[in-house]
């Protein structure tokens, strides 16, 4: 499996249907579009300038939703994948 | 629910009449123009460089007036929400 | 009332005739102009990198000079205010 | 053998055919392509500013995707390499 | 009176005369020119991240040059002030 | 001698040959190119916001790889020299 | 005389003959070109976010050489000089 680096997070993409399964519906306007996606893998987070490493926000599994221009497209074993920065990330959908 | 990351905060969007229920009139004027919202939700906060992650200063409840232009739209639920940062906000309205 | 966040301060403009109150005259030159207004709420301050809020210099009914194209204009009750940080905040005139 | 500085890290090409040995295909999309590569050596990382040196999260014989423009290329004893930055390594391939 | 805020520091101008009476001469060259002043106040000084407020090295009274096109000019009770910050002054003329 | 300050380096340029004596070949791309030299001097380094001075690095006689549009010509007593900082070194070549 | 504030250093300039009186030969190429000075009085140095002032590097008598085009001029009792950054201090000539 891909192991993120840092604060990067790997998510699989959520096909955005007009209503998604979650009940998110991104609304088609001139402001900049959110996407929706699921967590498969969190990197260990980033280190601060006290020398402690900060845990993610989001777990694996989360549902989230983030900016829809961020992140590398990668394909590995036939699915493909983003792999985004934490504060590239809006919300978890609980 | 959508639970927003960090110093992100999730808002209810207050249509701007001309005269808003709190007493609010936003001018129309060359400067920049704040706009009204109700906070539905607020994130964690963010994590300083001594490593303590620090609450922010507006709660779930609070009105408040924004930057126009920030933020990112979402619809959940039937609902249409914006996704902003506590950077954004200028003044809770109390 | 509006309680603006952080290092924000909401002021109350003072109308800059020649020679105000104070007894500031605002030249008429090339470089950029100051402008007088009178404090009438300050933010809570910022966080630093330690974890603590650091209180702001001005306080409430304080007069000021700031620079004149700073801030965020807001009618509240019929008044008119303006929301700048501290760091827009030249001088307390005493 | 070369030694890269700080949070710099040495790595071989892996050719991207169309799959990798890996099972990792990279897409021919719009945006940012990934390259795969596989760690040579790496650097002792940077200092913090509390004083300590923070190891990087990759290790010498890691197979790593990265941002394809990142780095500088070096041919060195017949063999080419690139060096880049630990923060242009997307994640380890495990 | 007016008091500066944070590194913020008042002057009185002192007329660039061919040779001033401290013994500056203004070279007339294609490099940024430096003029000379006199502190009449200065703020408390920034707030570092460890939350100690840093006094400014100058005190009122000082004659100091500074880069000519720093600060914002305000006039106060018929006289003339230029309010600058600390990093914009150069030297101490003792 | 010249001392270079903070995380200066001063350094001989390699002759790039072709194939240079340390086996580096240094490829004819479209990339940014490296450049062989050898550390005459370095710096004590540079001082973190803890305080404590971090010493650098490479020292007296490393050989090294580093951006080649990097740093300031010298020639001091008859030899030409190039002066760097730390962070433009990719390498040390052992 | 003049006092230069934090991490400013006042030089004397040093006429460069095609061979200074130290050895420094300046090459006529496309890369920056250095200066050769005499520090004349120097700074206190800057407050770190530890709330320390760390000492410059340099000392009254040390002659450097620097970045040509760093610098304010001033001419104090018919003495030309020139106001730099410590960090425009390339080395200094031992």
């Amino acid at each position: 499996m891909l192991k993120p680096l840092g604060d990067r997070i790997i998510i699989e993409l959520v096909e955005s249907e007009e209503s998604t399964a979650s009940g998110i519906v991104l609304p088609d306007s001139a402001k900049e579009k959110p996407q929706e996606g699921k967590v498969v893998a969190v990197g260990a987070g980033n280190v601060k300038d006290n020398g402690e490493r900060v845990a993610l926000e989001v777990s694996e599994g989360n549902r989230i939703i983030f900016s829809k221009y961020a992140g590398t497209e990668v394909k590995y074993q036939g699915t493909e994948y983003l792999i985004i920065r934490e504060s590239d990330i809006l919300a978890i959908v609980e």
